[in-house]
């Protein structure tokens, strides 16, 4: 168990960044202990602002000496809490962004390596500036930081084509709980030798170690883009279009999310500058992009001839293909503000979830009988990333609806549908992490000798408890 | 330490499968206790073949409580002696090749269940009975198992395009060191809950946990395809090529195989059947494949387009498409035959490594000024995966040569070639797995922190070491 950290312990870790790259004044610490949905406020006495890896080794040797718990942080644009301190005042906050240092960018491997500190969009510009893509994309990637990408195994509107965070690293630099650097830093597509350690460190939340540099991959940028708006019947007529997609364009289909006729009205009624393009109403929207880096692809006709054949096939309700940038961009612009006017419209209830792909129809249908059954004053506003099988299955408070009484309807309401997902081969965190949210769901519902083994492995590498304690595994 | 088996121990073991699932007369048992590559040949006393996850557990759980040191075995095609047991007698042999269920194919899903001895040949065809393509593919599909190839994160002549067998992977089943089960078989494309216990095992060559089943992803069927030789005049060349192909094409490049000049003479001149259909000679060759779902995607006339193009530009020396299925698999069989005509040839040192892609001219450069220098009686033959910046950097004894004076080079050029290897970023093992052939080498160069990680993760999840000992770490 972790100590409270001495005067002393305070000193030392001050000396082990150096002058100017701590703050204790309690004004300039606050915005370090609230988290991004204000879901937490926790209390620190120290943050910590390393410039390179050698000082971040020696803050955890630190730590590790005097069994003080640190709580690793980014962007600070996780939804579950993951990189907030606890009310204890006992945790100190180890801010990685000033490690934000792009070390090489390799177009002929077709990789770079960044620090942890790097926002995304700072990633994306330094491929982008040697014709190349990293392709990771989520609406916070202007703030969010690689670090937390990493240790959140990001995902976001790309992953049907590309994979989440994990399947775009090649190594990584990680500091381990007792100061020691493990520098696995290659920057191989194939390499056979021994155990996949840098996996268990994706997706921890800094619970086993501190990344503070990775290397990842990049690609070919896109030059053909065909972005389409699609009116559909229902989430299996969704299904079979994809499979069709699929087929006819293979990886090129980039993107494939799903819109429920609810969340666009939400969404133009609460959003300026957003339209519905479509001249027919359906009960589901697609947003669909092909993409390719050849420029002579042909992908708008290929998009057009598709459609035409689904609608022909009774599949598609009505289409409207982007035939400019600006059109795209409200297409994307119309996807990108669910959230938003849900947070005007009132209150809601979330749930990431995935499903296997083939399920997502079921899941839909019985999570919304669910809704209506336990939580009468809500109405589902349930959209994300079809293709792979993630829906944000979320719940707005109706027009008129009592706040407290459906807010209250909130923890039943988690239950029933993670019994469902679960029932359904599921998951209860598909994107976001556990953080400190899902903790206790986690540890209810995760198989037990899984379970077991994170706990052990989590002993094994932070056999003192100082990383990130009560995140992830409680 | 494990312990030899006592007769009682056996008797539980017997019991533990049941009747007629076990093998103890010498005759029955010999086949087991060689390598494929006849590098090693061990003894063991007893070979258990569990037709179901509850024998394996139970197996595991007699080893376990007795302590006998188990190796875990499939279709025995390791080119590293990952599934033999040592000379010592006490090994027991745990082949997995009667659990051979494909459990399901979800075609929605775009995954399959498929048990770990399920030929690898075989859940290619149950993938294509559902019109999918589970994408691995390698010479000795036929024999290896899925198992195995989990084990050893397999490679093959598709990684450009689908990744190795880790990327392949949704979930695992795996019986632990003390048998319990762990039972996360998810067929999920995205899942934050925790940490990625199922990397672990893949890769492992069965040191950590015995894998029973797994959850595979599948892809559409390429129906279009379009196939060539190219000859180039430098790897630097073939680089180059590669990089205008993936911008044209992108990921429809599935296959980007280098070929030298000295092994398409070899084949040709050992393999009955094996012609090289270029009118101009080459100092290399390309075996470059591009394939699509799509049966209009126009493959034959983008290849056509892009290596005329390159011809242009002087990267390529001369081309040809094959026109039928009869020439692409003409095409393949020059590139599959080339390890039999060095067998046909003489005697050869080999070397799976890896470097960056873009590094590969410096590795072909340095390495051969090494042969030259330190194996004067050999001459190279180095092939391979050059999308993927693994090169097989083999070195053939010279017609003439003293075959025991070539052999002799052996670990001195071994150690020169890992060394230039390491000291380009790269890997001593690109896809063939470590073994007990690598295991010196791999603890003498790996990051002593990630090898101490690696040997604390070992003792976590095999206290007893009675997982395949000897293999990857010593």
């Amino acid at each position: 168990m972790p100590r409270p950290p001495s005067p002393d312990t305070l000193n030392r870790l001050k000396e082990a960044v150096g002058a100017g790259a701590w703050l204790d004044a309690p004004a300039d610490l606050a915005p370090f202990a609230v988290d991004f949905r204000q879901l937490y406020r926790g209390v620190t006495p120290l943050v910590l602002l390393p410039r390179d890896t050698a000082a971040v080794a020696r803050i955890l040797a630190v730590c590790d000496a005097d069994e003080v718990a640190l709580v690793p942080h980014g962007g600070n644009t996780s939804y579950c809490g993951g990189a907030t301190p606890d009310e204890s005042g006992t945790q100190v906050v180890l801010c990685l962004r000033r490690l934000n240092r792009v070390r090489q960018v390799d177009a002929g491997n077709f990789s770079m390596l960044v620090e942890a500190g790097c926002t995304l969009a700072q990633a994306q510009t330094a491929a982008a500036g040697a014709a190349r893509l990293f392709p990771l994309s989520l609406g916070s990637e202007g703030t969010a930081q690689i670090g937390g990408n990493l240790s959140t195994n990001a995902g976001g509107t790309a992953v049907l084509r590309y994979g989440m965070m994990r399947d775009l690293v090649l190594g990584l630099e990680v500091v381990l709980a007792d100061g020691r650097v493990m520098s696995t830093l290659k920057s191989l597509r194939k390499d056979n030798t021994g155990y996949d350690v840098k996996s268990l460190f994706i997706g921890a939340e800094g619970t086993l170690g501190i990344i503070t540099a990775a290397s990842l991959k990049l690609f070919p940028q896109p030059a053909d883009a065909a972005t389409a708006l699609v009116g559909v019947d229902s989430p299996q007529h969704a299904l079979d279009l994809l499979g069709r997609l699929r087929t006819a364009a293979g990886d090129q289909v980039t993107t494939f999310e799903l819109i429920p006729q609810r969340a666009v009205e939400l969404t133009v009624e609460h959003v300026p500058g957003v339209a519905n393009p479509l001249a027919q109403r359906a009960p589901w929207y697609l947003l669909v992009e092909l993409t390719s880096p050849n420029p002579h692809q042909g992908l708008d006709a290929l998009m057009t001839a598709e459609l035409e054949a689904a609608a022909a096939d009774g599949l598609v309700i009505d289409a409207m293909l982007a035939s400019s940038i600006a059109q795209s961009l409200a297409m994307w612009k119309l996807r990108e503000s669910v959230p938003e006017a849900q947070r005007h419209h009132g209150a809601s209830l979330k749930h990431d979830v995935s499903v296997p792909v083939s399920a997502v129809p079921r899941l839909i249908e019985a999570g919304s009988a669910l809704v209506q059954r336990l939580a009468p004053e809500g109405e589902i506003v349930s959209y994300g990333h079809l293709g792979d099988g993630n829906l944000h299955f979320n719940v707005s408070q109706r027009a008129g609806a009592d706040r407290d009484a459906f807010m209250a309807r909130g923890a039943v309401l988690e239950r029933a549908v993670f019994d469902l997902v679960d029932s359904l081969g599921g998951s209860i965190s598909a994107e976001h992490g556990i953080g400190r949210l899902k903790a206790a769901e986690f540890a209810a519902r995760a198989d037990p000798v899984e379970l077991s083994v994170m706990r052990d492995l989590k002993r094994t590498l932070d056999p003192k408890g100082i990383l990130n304690p009560g995140k992830v595994l409680i």
